[in-house]
């Protein structure tokens, strides 16, 4: 056994993983987008509450799996989650926050050391970032990755499944594509539920209340040619917006395009 | 293993099945269309040619598998195709037939005994039967099926692999679906790939050469609803055509809507 854990220690200490290694930067006060950051890695979502409201908004994402697939939780007050890496603390890893009081951006802090308390409750929510890395093995390209932009979000009329002040419509994120390539899509990321996993929809942006491709809720609008149609996947900005929509008292969240970087990687994630 | 042998036979024995039935029922000269019969059990294109031919038919099939997925084959000159059925005779069991020369149809009879020869060799290839009971499983509504008539079909400008004379366009079966409906018919239809699996194409006709849906080149058109999008999956009738157009000296297939009942269960092409 020694021997087998040193092999394995030799091949890939744990320092040496790369998504440790920007968990350190991001805890020295390092604050520049995840975006292809520790490549194969997972990229979480972050939602921090207080117990208070911690089980009614775990009720709203066993309630909404697609928008809010939970890959990680912390016990109460507790800083670490080692299931999405040994030494992570939430507290610090994650490049920079955003503390919320009453539905409000009150701070965009690098570190929410100062506003720790010993009731929170940390949920790390699954992140498309996973499921566009299978996509671009497959071959398909991914326009906002292409053009450099933002991926386009948008509020849709899908209601979400309400829990206790937690309610609202669900946000997608949109990615145009041939119909043979959507197809594909279909396939790859089913394959990965607990981010976000197979498309919402896709074709018909009216039906599910988007007025116009050109004009996102969130991130960057995208050209969709004429040979493409829109495919649209719940999208992990959904939690967040019906956090601020809640106005509870107090909550933390990553700041846009900030995620936190897991030891986890994206194969692992695969169910089949 | 004969108390076994006894035990699956007092359970099902073979001459109840209803599959079977069916096709003592057309080896006797019944002619109805099988669309129906014998539900759960797997319906098949037929196709059978001359030794001569057959090789280069079978590569067609082999380089085109989403069309002409086989799904059984019998041995040069002989009838029989024990794995679709163990009294299976393929000179009489399908309701009726077309016998082909030279690319034009000189006979339908309901059994070929008369046009049988030492050196044909039969192929018998999966139909969109067994993908719609799994379809309908899960209460997804198909609109043929729904309004009465047959499957609409379309020639496309999807260019099948050549392979001897065997060559020419793919023909797709649409089926109209609400998005969220077409995204599940994709996941489910991709565990089907003896039964030509996962769409080719969905959204946009006209990028797969389609003017007008309200024509198709095969069945009978259908209502296209303004939240619904074409879904088009490769067709069995894409091989049929094909030796058609090759003008091979001597063909039998089957005639369309009157399939190839095997004691295959659909669910048993599952590959997860």
């Amino acid at each position: 056994m020694a021997n087998v854990a040193k092999a394995i220690h030799t091949e890939e200490p744990a320092s040496d993983l790369p998504s440790r290694q920007a968990r350190l930067a991001y805890r020295a006060g390092n604050d520049e987008q995840t975006a292809g950051v520790a490549p194969g890695f997972v990229q979480g979502n972050l939602a921090i509450l207080p117990e208070k409201q911690a089980a009614a908004f775990h009720r709203f994402c066993q309630l909404n799996p697609k928008p809010c697939p939970i890959i990680g939780m912390s016990d109460v007050g507790d800083p670490r989650i080692p299931a999405l890496g040994l030494d992570l603390d939430i507290r610090t890893d994650v490049p920079r926050y955003r503390v919320w009081r009453d539905g409000e951006v009150i701070d965009e802090p690098t570190d929410v050391m100062a506003h720790w308390r010993d009731d929170l409750i940390a949920f790390v929510i699954g992140c498309s970032f996973s499921f566009e890395e299978a996509l671009l093995a497959d071959d398909i390209p991914i326009r906002h990755i292409e053009t450099g932009v933002r991926v386009p979000m948008y509020r849709t009329n899908i209601v979400c499944s309400a829990a206790g002040p937690f309610a609202g419509p669900m946000v997608v994120s949109m990615r145009p594509l041939k119909p043979a390539d959507a197809i594909r899509a279909v396939q790859i990321t089913s394959r990965f539920p607990s981010v976000h996993g197979a498309p919402v929809h896709l074709g018909l942006p009216q039906s599910i209340g988007i007025a116009d491709l050109a004009k996102p809720d969130y991130g960057d609008a995208v050209p969709v040619h004429p040979d493409e149609i829109p495919v649209f996947w719940a999208c992990g900005v959904t939690p967040q917006a019906v956090i601020a929509a809640a106005k509870v008292p107090f909550a933390i969240t990553h700041a846009p395009g900030l995620m936190l970087v897991t030891d986890l990687k994206n194969k692992q994630l695969a169910v089949l």
